[in-house]
């Protein structure tokens, strides 16, 4: 159990943490929620989802030169990734400037399609696409430690669920076989969809950006519980992580720290707010570098 | 096995598909969506929720006698069921005159408050609320022989979701006990939530009326699965019912016809459309005196 994780003081504080749920909290209430992107899964260089994201627009661009001067289309049809990632970490920082764009772009990149359609183009871009600097397919960019954390929560009655800032339908597609969490224990970002003539169709208007404050409103809508774990890294993960400790059962927030630029990336821009948080209100930080023996397996 | 279920060729068609399911549907896939009001429970004389906002209308008519001229308030003051019932089936008919002020109060009857306070609410109206002319505790109100079918689905594996038009946390305190579908399983309409020092509080702000094509779209949002068979009893459940249809795999649309006067009530304002459909597209139509041996159980 947790073979993937050093002894030590963070897999300590799981283990006891998990016992007590066991002792205290009755099963149907031992929910864990997950963020996704840096949480169970690499989102460095930058977001798988932005890997296909981009693919697509520079498919757009081809089709339609006059794409080819407006961002985020420039940026994906030159190869721009700094444009990209500079815009999230901007918006994870509260400037939205490049963000507007990109959101903008995202919501007419699939629309008026089946969600069949939908599921098959996500499956299509898992069947080959390899991650830019580890060059493991990205369906193998998933945290070995942090999978196991799943299954020990399992085998100890919990459930668990992906709540993550990225796309709901992009992700489903995947995470049954990842992480063992099938596609109604995903939650995430989405367009709303229309019904027309039995089928159920993309549009290009938001419905979810679910992040920050929205993630626990999204965990009730979805569960109608509280969770007692909560796993992120990153600001948009601080609301989700408070949620948890708003009840009266004993409850573990859980904060991965990117700090092991040999076996995977080294930063904190985005997390800063979350990392203070982590300090002050007793919160769990991973360091990938000290607690994980691998990180990929 | 459907004990509750005259032999006949609704039961017929009921364990039919479900032995066409298990041969020919993954389990996973084996998706069923029920609607509520008038598909598992009671509806008439007014929906169950509609007797605990009156009740809450008439608090706030009695602090606030300005109150005391305006619908839907002035219905509740003055016990003028009529007028609230009138106002739904104008509605389902297509004419929305009369529901949007009630909407409107529905909004605002419950705001600000944490979404435990909510489930407080429901829980202390369902602990001891009774149906004004059956006598019984709403609680048991629900249709034994669709309890049955629950139950028969699951030992078939199934999933079970409810997918009513009626308040998803209003339902939520209830419906593990009466339908064995846990909170998480249960979609409907809300209000929209705000988080704030770690509490998730209602707004008056709709987030969803889960209603006619909303329906699909939240089964999708929720679930990720296009379900294999859908029940339901009014024209709010057409487009739920159409999803089913647009796949691959068997599916089974199942609507109940309310014709039974002395055990239950005889309506069909609101359904019109529905029972159309069943009869050009081959939806299985139950007859509630004709197909059920008991209602209640």
């Amino acid at each position: 159990m947790l073979e993937s994780w050093n002894d030590g003081p963070t897999k300590s504080a799981i283990v006891d943490f998990v016992g007590r749920a066991v002792a205290d909290v009755p099963p149907d209430e031992r929910v864990a929620v997950f963020d996704n992107d840096g949480t169970l899964w690499c989102e460095k260089p930058m977001y798988i989802q932005l890997d296909f994201l981009l693919r697509r627009f520079k498919e757009q661009a081809e089709v339609d030169p006059s794409l080819r001067d407006k961002q985020p289309y420039k940026a994906a049809y030159t190869g721009d990734l700094k444009w990209l990632g500079d815009a999230v970490t901007k918006h994870y920082q509260g400037d939205d400037t490049d963000i507007k764009p990109l959101v903008a772009a995202i919501l007419t990149s699939q629309h008026e399609i089946t969600v069949d359609e939908l599921a098959s183009r996500f499956d299509a871009f898992f069947a080959d696409a390899k991650h830019p600097t580890l060059g493991r397919p990205y369906t193998a960019c998933g945290y070995a430690p942090m999978v196991e954390l799943l299954r020990y929560l399992e085998d100890n009655g919990f459930t668990n669920y992906i709540v993550s800032g990225g796309g709901r339908d992009f992700m489903r597609p995947v995470t049954a076989r990842m992480y063992g969490v099938p596609p109604e224990r995903v939650i995430g970002s989405s367009v709303g969809l229309a019904f027309r003539d039995g089928q159920l169709l993309t549009t290009p208007v938001p419905e979810f950006l679910d992040d920050g404050p929205v993630k626990p409103a999204r965990i009730w809508g979805r569960t109608g519980r509280r969770p007692i774990l909560a796993a992120g890294n990153s600001n948009g993960d601080i609301e989700m992580l408070q949620f948890t400790r708003g009840g009266t059962h004993p409850s573990l927030q859980l904060l991965v720290l990117h700090d092991d630029a040999d076996r995977e990336f080294d930063y904190v821009a985005g997390a800063e707010k979350a990392l203070d948080l982590a300090r002050s209100d007793d919160w769990v930080v991973t360091s990938m570098r000290d607690d994980w023996t691998t990180v990929f397996g």
